[in-house]
């Protein structure tokens, strides 16, 4: 499915071509992710067995065949007529964005395409953390941003609620992936919100209540 | 590990066999469930392909080893050197309650031991919702409590995320394992967490905001 987003990176991919290769054109704009890999992995029941929290990474970067089975595990389409997810979402409102701080800069996974769109330059890794060293060189972290305006109905402590529900069953699929591909993570509240969403350029409307960090445990 | 509490209803029952069998002994006051099963189920890649919620249940009850097998995935004790469990938890700070309101009463799972302890009589399932009618015949509704006074150096709002997102990672347990089992769920907002909480004789720090519906979809 192309969204609006994308057919606008289409058109700009279009001009960036016919033009003098300005820097940005360096980066490609979107990432097709390979079709995640439904054989192999641990059972269920043994990936819970070895979920944990791990704050002590290597710097080894993620392959694009890891970062298809993460995403799609995290909140990919798994019932493609319905557009239904891995994780729910409440009353059927898609509120979330999973935004990826990588070395290489700022990534949007998106879910129905199955793709990653470069969203800023720039190594933000550490400007996801109010202040634990590890998060700066793990090779990737997750930053959960939630659209309260589309939770129309709810009050605001049930919004908070239903946003932190929402983000947080996506981060326990990425903790049972981890546990399945012998990754290391952990799921963090303790996140600079209104700084970040500013640096990512987020929407008033869109919030930071957590991050997770994600790469290879240091051995 | 005994917990003071099974030690009082140990207590308890010794007086009570020793009487002239009240009522209340012809319930077991605290079931001792069997091992997990850790070997069979599908992939954790095939539990997230088939991750889903249900909303129309078959009465067919719970056989105590699906019971076993359930509680293990939301909650269980995964690492039992440091009582790491398979959901994390804010801060190690364990603050979470899992009610089960059955046709025959609510019990409490207590992960220590791996048991479920009778907490009340009634069969109170229909008062876990606001109104969604397959709630009342489904044979069990889990009932999320949360201890808030124990989450301290948080202020209301993260206190408030915080509870949301350890109970969320359970519930997105609890998913993952139905769906490798071929049973139906749903999480669910919309329940009277203060009169359920008092229904349940809880204490004033703990708060309801969520359950979820587990049993058999209906054929």
């Amino acid at each position: 499915m192309t969204t609006r987003r994308e057919v606008n990176i289409g058109l700009l991919s279009s001009v960036v071509a016919a033009a003098a290769t300005p820097a940005f054109a360096q980066k490609p704009q979107a990432i097709d992710l390979p079709s995640p890999a439904m054989i192999g992995g641990k059972s269920l029941m043994q990936s819970l067995k070895d979920r944990q929290s791990i704050r002590a990474y290597s710097n080894q970067t993620l392959s694009k065949e890891i970062l298809s089975d993460l995403l799609w595990a995290a909140w990919g389409v798994n019932r493609p007529q319905s557009d239904g997810r891995t994780a729910p979402h409440w009353r059927n409102v898609y509120a979330l964005d999973i935004y990826l701080a990588m070395a290489d800069g700022v990534w949007r996974y998106e879910p129905r395409s199955h793709k990653i769109i470069f969203h800023l330059d720039g190594d933000l890794r550490a400007q996801t953390t109010n202040g634990q060293p590890f998060v700066a060189t793990a090779p990737l972290n997750l930053v959960y941003a939630f659209d309260m305006s589309k939770l129309t109905g709810a009050n605001e402590t049930e919004a908070i609620a239903a946003a932190a529900a929402c983000v947080a069953m996506v981060g326990e699929n990425v903790y049972l992936y981890c546990a399945s591909a012998s990754l290391a993570t952990v799921f963090r509240q303790s996140v600079p919100g209104a700084k970040l969403a500013q640096t990512l350029k987020l929407p008033p409307s869109q919030i930071i209540q957590f991050a997770q960090t994600v790469g290879y445990p240091q051995s």
